[in-house]
């Protein structure tokens, strides 16, 4: 009865007795409907303001000990790292007033066009699709990236809505996650080469670090570790930034003038689609660079 | 750099120049990370209204169309209600403040307890967990149910949060998505039985059933093709209910008293698992078979 | 130009220069309407959760500085009591959707039955009109309450809306506002007469009052001074708690029949008007002799 | 006991009977008001997003009957639009965060600086406080501006917050309610000329505009009455924009240097003081003399 084929979780069915009694929406369901109707009213408006970026963010729930449990390799798998973007550019090919997306570690950010009407600009749909297009992505696309790692159960996600009015505060946002990244990555790096390659527990590598500023962190690696911070992978330092590219593609079509024979010529034509960067967002090369990204804020 | 294994979605990956600039988080991480931190404050509160039931209802985008691509079955598929079902226990068992979860279709409500303090009662939490854990079960159990169908692409479900004062309310809300239930399985088992055992089109199946009321449609069935509506299947006619349910288990466990030899004993132990119900919660009489689902009103 | 009379304030007026510019509205007031028209979109709706009481509470703004510069008698001066009555009721007499209001001090609260429709249930409009109401009465009926003391500058007054689900919520919120006047009048009856028949000091009043408890408290006022707390004005214990109340009225009416010669004839009529309690709320007795005040939870 | 003024309004007062009933709080205050505190946690946070320019708009209750009770003059009444705009004054003077106020008719917008923390941005507060300043301004200077005529009771204003993410976004605004203010008051402007010279009743009148465009009715005006309506006013034209002036005095100070002999000097001292203007603030004129009134986007 309820369904062919049993669930994994365990839990029970239970079927109701069939009671005698007379069917409440037999002689009219549009009445029955209506009497429960008014429940509908206690749902409230969240369409967020207007002419301000709709900024999504996701983050793993429990995420330390979902890599724990799946053999994460520290202080970066390269295997999760994808995945995360692969799940991003699904979201983004679904919802095309995304403008540009930003993630790192278990966070992904994704930011909707100031003059979007996406879903009415209603803040609950905008952010439940997000954290439900990102979710089935990430289990859907798992194979993909671990393919020696079986995923063990479902991942769960959180999101929530930020809006921001000017183009200065979107900006300061994204340099905000990408210092974050930049820090948390150091301090990462940092400690993982203190354990993996200097002997040292978990503790100690704590406790080593305590108090340290950034130059001292490059430092312990430069002149114990022979690494030079600054070309670790660019992917880790600085986070995957996801835009819209415009693609120039060269076609053979076959073209067939009236009273003429068929005739095969070369076109060209622009396709969008979403590209991957690891660069640094907070100064200004980037956005100089890509300057259809924001629309000004005085139109 | 990006990820050993190539995204299957199109799409490509461009890696920034390495500029020779000196990085702007080498001198202080600290001092850098508080300027951009401001952009926190643009968060806002979304917190619920205390003492109300929160219910999170996801629904699924463009099913129908994922219905006809993953060959559904009509007027209802028990594989794709399966499905529902145990995302939604994958849900419930995740977060054990919801003390009651109703679906049917490609719907399905989430009740948390008016008392609850999850993710401090706030809104966008709630909706976007509930969300992403239904997506990735959705995916993840996919094969448990269709095993000779496999899914395409990763599915969406779309997320909203209304909140209801009283016990009143509450079964309201649940009794409008039951009667909703029977209004639309009745048309489509008519439906359905005049194209699947009838020989009409869709379309004159459609115009069959302009302006009938539900008495009209139970006829139909009854004399034109035998069909008791009132014994089709429950699951498909009142939906399904998710709730907590008590479980005696008797369990044998070896106990070692000090200064004595093991002994077995048999130890009776109550355990909590989510049960499924395909029955009215219209009446009375389903709440009175369990009292303890909701809080009183004035407590 | 500005208006004939100068306006009490400091402040200057100039009047711009008319260029001689094309009036842009001259060919289409339409048409330049709708342009900036889209403004009108960026107001967001905040209708409150139905079936929910709504409460609007005031409080003075620097009412300790107003009352000292008024000259406001020590602990309780019912000239400002009695005004703060009167610009309620007038805000009751208003609005009639509000079933209850409660004051004590320098605030006021108002509740609005659950299933009021008022402003579309609107939080803005509900809340600007009563603060709105409020202090333009209270500047209006000012005179009748202070004979001898003129008003020096109008006073302010802000508010807020809560919402409360349930009876019980609602109850206890009227009683945490009655237990909060009980605590202060009790701690300023004992404060002022220490000062005003004790001869302390502010500065040793406070001191002498640090750490004490209620009884401490009742125990000064009657061991040192002979005062029975319990026997001080309901008025100032109690605060003020104005309903509606049903009022019998029996009056002359002349009849004319047809045909006939005028009569005069008694008629009873029930007329609705405000009423001031000052009695306990915290207790059943109030709302037991009140039984129409509150809504059933579950209707 | 209630007061030792009668109210005017009509209503009576009633005092509970004395029940020799221990008071609940004599033992423990402390406790008491902890066990109702909770309440508190229902106030929802209403706190405006940051950086927003945020928009208090009032507008009277009931004015059409409130002016036609009081005998305003049509189509203007100068000593209306006076006291709106002393009363505007009297909110600016209270609260120094407002940058800009516009008046037109029976209605007044306030604009907070985007980046003012007044009352944590709280959007009740704010809109509250600005309504309750207003209307009790209002009436306290009634006689200044309505020498002969007496103030029959105490009028009403209601208000909304808008917030406005950009500097396009707020000029818009003032754009809006200002051709708002131009279209209303062409059309009384013509509409009373037919009445008061042109001998029309007012269905005559409104028969005779109803399908005009602008053009018609300044022809109207024109020819029929020889009125230039780009003469009329500014002030009825245009409205009332209050903006922050500053202003050099020049006062005499009494300096006393240590060991000489008192002196008279001239001090020249900056005082800001709210400056009204009846001019276009639809065009760049304005926003150009008066450079310091928004903030830059992206600052």
């Amino acid at each position: 009865m309820f369904g062919p084929v049993p669930c994994r979780l365990p839990g029970g069915i239970k079927t109701c007795i069939l009671r005698p009694v007379a069917c409440v929406f037999t002689s009219s369901s549009r009445m029955a409907k209506s009497k429960f109707e008014y429940v509908r009213n206690f749902e409230t408006d969240d369409t967020c303001l207007k002419n301000c970026y709709i900024v999504v963010r996701l983050d793993g729930r429990n995420f330390h000990k979902f890599a724990e449990q799946h053999n994460f390799m520290k202080p970066n798998d390269d295997r999760a790292l994808g995945l995360m973007t692969c799940s991003a550019r699904s979201v983004m090919e679904d919802l095309d007033d995304i403008i540009i997306s930003y993630g790192q570690s278990d966070e992904f950010s994704f930011v909707f066009k100031r003059t979007s009407n996406w879903f009415k600009r209603r803040a609950s749909k905008l952010m439940t699709h997000v954290a439900s297009q990102f979710s089935s992505s990430y289990v859907f696309y798992w194979r993909d990236y671990f393919r020696d790692q079986p995923l063990l159960y479902p991942p769960g996600f959180d999101g929530r809505v930020v809006l921001y009015p000017t183009n200065r505060n979107l900006r300061d946002y994204l340099s905000w996650r990408q210092a974050d990244c930049h820090v948390n990555n150091l301090y990462n790096t940092v400690f993982w080469t203190l354990v993996q390659k200097g002997g040292l527990t978990t503790t100690q590598a704590e406790d080593r670090l305590k108090g340290t500023l950034a130059a001292d962190k490059n430092e312990i690696l430069f002149s114990e570790f022979d690494i030079n911070y600054n070309k670790e992978p660019l992917v880790h330092r600085k986070g995957t930034t996801l835009i819209w590219e415009k693609l120039e593609e060269t076609v053979t079509k076959s073209v067939k003038l009236p009273n003429e024979a068929g005739e095969e010529v070369l076109v060209t034509r622009t396709r969008r689609r979403v590209g991957a960067h690891h660069c640094d967002v907070i100064g200004n090369q980037f956005w100089e660079e890509h300057p259809n990204i924001l629309e000004d804020d005085n139109c």
